[in-house]
């Protein structure tokens, strides 16, 4: 689990997914593939920063954004989540795509798109609005080049043999 | 964490729905929405069943179903479930929906259906099989009157006021 950073920043995409790049960069060192994952509360900044720990903790669930969800709410002391925005850099998949959405998060931000996992824009559109109670804003392609680079170098070297478990999903 | 109970039975989904509604039981006691879930190895048995904690643990993320595939997990030593069928009281929402898909169970069965926020039959079609690289079997109305009338029946009591909380999701 990442440590929770109290930081204060205006409202700045970019800058909140070059924080959650640098939790998939965390990823890397413990060997596990490279997505991260931040919770921006509107008054109190930064409450929760996570990434991926599938293969370390050997559980299906533990996304960078479940991981992320639990902190914060464990932090604000509930599970509403209605004054959070989330910035995660891989489209969610359907289980944090509906966990984004169970959390009423206010906007969801993501960096590359996922072509065969993702659940908001490109295998199926989980958080449309007109699906649940409550729907988040959604902005895709933040730090787009830089979230997809780290996982295509990340899927490279996997192939070369330089790593040695599955690809995430 | 309701315990877990080593407990090799035929094939049998009534048997296991019923185990599953034990769980939705325990949940009342705690005063959460009463849903429960337990987790069958093919050769070991049940190797975890939990109820909703939604509230308690303050967690937008601890239903039923998450908290028995964690369970699972752990008592197996490692993510991926192909071994293990999942019986849950309640269709599915999205994010369990997805956990099931990503924990490669083999089958889901589940009680009642879920109109407002159920993503196997009833709001949308998550686990179709041409979606994912990986997607259960599926049998839904196992032991359904019962498993609605609990919730019901929770419901209920929680509009004539001797509960205090807000519903599921």
């Amino acid at each position: 689990m990442g440590e929770s950073v109290d930081l204060k920043q205006e409202a700045n995409p970019e800058y909140y997914m070059s924080q959650a790049l640098q939790e998939a960069n965390r990823a890397l060192e413990h060997g596990e593939v490279p997505i991260g994952c931040v919770v921006v509360h509107k008054e109190q900044g930064m409450v929760a920063r996570a990434h991926n720990w599938r293969e370390t903790w050997k559980s299906p669930i533990a996304h960078a954004e479940m991981v992320a969800i639990e902190e914060a709410s464990r932090r604000l002391g509930g599970w509403r989540l209605f004054e959070c925005d989330i910035y995660v850099t891989l489209e969610p998949c359907p289980m944090c795509a509906g966990a984004i959405m169970l959390s009423r998060f206010s906007h969801l931000y993501f960096g590359a798109r996922d072509p065969k996992g993702g659940a908001v824009v490109s295998k199926t559109e989980l958080l449309a609005p007109d699906l649940w109670n409550h729907h988040p804003d959604i902005t895709g392609g933040v730090l787009e080049y830089e979230c997809g680079k780290i996982l295509k170098d990340f899927f490279r070297s996997l192939r070369q043999g330089k790593a040695s478990f599955d690809q995430r999903s």
